[in-house]
């Protein structure tokens, strides 16, 4: 009788830049299969996927009940990444499947692309690019960071770290937005300021929060319309935040400079921001460096093989991201 | 009689962001005509164009001693920018002329679109961004300047700023090159550096020279090859210090992970460097941010109403460029 494949694996890619994890799992007698369709899965394609396996080493695909339903020895689902956003957390608790997640691993390559989206948005980088491609030479004038005011939405494990990165630019100011502002020592250039204020006031605005129903929608056409007429907005947190199609729409309609957009609410994405020059669009790569990205895999797939080798789990999601799910679903 | 023109604006964009230069010339009565071409002039169509005119307000094209034989009553040239290699200094100061720059203000523009090129290159931003727009979803794997080992060439006024940007991002390593190394203080990071030991051990090398005889063509097929062969070139400072032929060879050739390049020798720029993938491009657009491209418009046009007004002037260039220009002339 030939051993069953016991961990499906459908994050990708996966193990291509950096092997580590499929000879751990190798290593440890693991038998896995990657998602054969190479792409993020749909509901129902992962329905029918899921069979036997008892772990998931998961990307940002649904992990709904439905799914869960069908998946009669799934023990544990280990999320590649933070965004806890695909999985039905209530669900697993109720059928007794754990989840883990990798929040620490990503920050660093999404804070660098944020600023690779800030720099090529005000600077019209790729604009340039297109042009000169097309032979035509065009000299476009931008802005600088150190000319602006920056506005970041979400000031967690990515947030911090871009603001890190925007102080060697001296901005003229930032403004910081969080659910709950934690004790942080601040240049004078930096304060605390609500969303509305951060709309008014920033040249450039970065979103940097977890998709839920707190933050669904949460730029919409009035939130847009809100922002300076020459404002540049970037979202690589998570497609679903921003209403596309409101920005799409105000975009065309001549309002805000520009937007660098690394996630979107259907994945992939071939909407109309795609036909809007002053857009810059990136394919979900903000944890994709080899180095984050490898790390997020490895630690992902640690922690299938405490699983299977029966040691303690150790990147469980803690309990009061359940809490926030109880919360919403009482209303 | 009418009056004639007296200063000759041959850069463009000129006081189209902002418009206190030509406030400027006006309020002080002075007649100006701005460059009808539109573009960067060659050397016979500035000649032609000279004609009577006192001053000139000069961008990057050849200002000869074959168009200073033409320029009857020149007595400023008045770069808006830092760059001389246009300008023959020494004909200039046979004939009379006075030659002035505005070498602090270019510095911030250029040293932020470094860094949007550098990110831009790592994350392949432009490629993503091209790729979405032709229907095409891949998530491309690239490097975090975290990860990186940078090399600095050439630590003036910009390369100093770069690497105050590069700070933020805790790169690996940097290694500095100048043929005047300053005392500086370094972090334990950063290090003086051979150019050698830069293209045998940078990730990232991005150069920050004036172009003269002894950085023109500093960048060849040799030096290409003996770089790490996924390292990435950024140049923003002048075209022809790397070979673009030999560039673009190596990088057909599977060489070097990507170029990032804003200035060519000959520009508008239409070659082969266009049509290769892994290269981002711009329009020679270093300086073109709205503030410092003010700036240096601004305090050009300064230096042209003070010799229109009989003020001394403020912003010539310093002897030991034009000792320099000697030195090579007579070896």
């Amino acid at each position: 009788m030939t051993q069953n494949f016991r961990a499906l694996i459908t994050t990708v890619p996966f193990g291509e830049e950096n092997i580590l994890p499929r000879t751990m799992l190798d290593a440890a007698g693991i038998d896995y299969l990657v998602n054969p369709l190479n792409r993020r899965l749909k509901e129902d394609e992962l329905a029918d996927m899921v069979g036997d396996f008892e772990v998931l080493i998961a990307g940002t695909e649904p992990i709904t009940d439905k799914v869960m339903s069908r998946a009669k020895r799934l023990k544990l689902i280990s999320r590649v990444g933070i965004g806890l956003d695909s999985v039905d957390l209530l669900a697993a608790e109720r059928r007794g499947i754990k989840v883990s997640y990798t929040p620490d691993a990503p920050a660093p390559a999404v804070a660098e692309l944020t600023m690779g989206l800030i720099l090529s948005l005000l600077r019209s980088i790729p604009i340039a690019d297109r042009r000169i491609r097309a032979g035509q030479w065009k000299r476009e004038s931008g802005r600088r960071i150190g000319e602006c005011t920056v506005g970041i939405i979400g000031v967690g494990r990515i947030g911090t770290r871009v603001l890190r990165h925007l102080e060697g630019f001296r901005p003229r100011a930032v403004l910081l937005n969080d659910v709950a502002p934690r004790p942080m020592a601040l240049p004078a250039s930096v304060k605390w300021a609500t969303k509305e204020e951060i709309y008014a006031n920033a040249d450039v605005i970065t979103l940097h929060l977890p998709l839920s129903p707190h933050t669904r929608m949460l730029i919409g056409r009035e939130q847009l319309l809100s922002m300076k007429p020459d404002a540049v907005l970037i979202n690589t947190s998570r497609g679903g935040i921003i209403d596309e199609a409101a920005l799409a729409a105000v975009l065309t309609e001549g309002r805000l400079a520009g937007a660098g957009i690394d996630v979107f609410e259907v994945e992939p994405y071939y909407g109309e921001l795609a036909r809007i020059e002053r857009c810059v669009l990136t394919a979900h790569m903000g944890s994709m460096s080899i180095d984050c990205r490898a790390q997020m895999e490895i630690e992902a797939t640690e922690e299938a093989v405490r699983y299977f080798t029966g040691q303690p789990l150790a990147g469980l999601v803690p309990s009061l991201e359940y809490d926030a799910r109880r919360l919403v679903a009482v209303g």
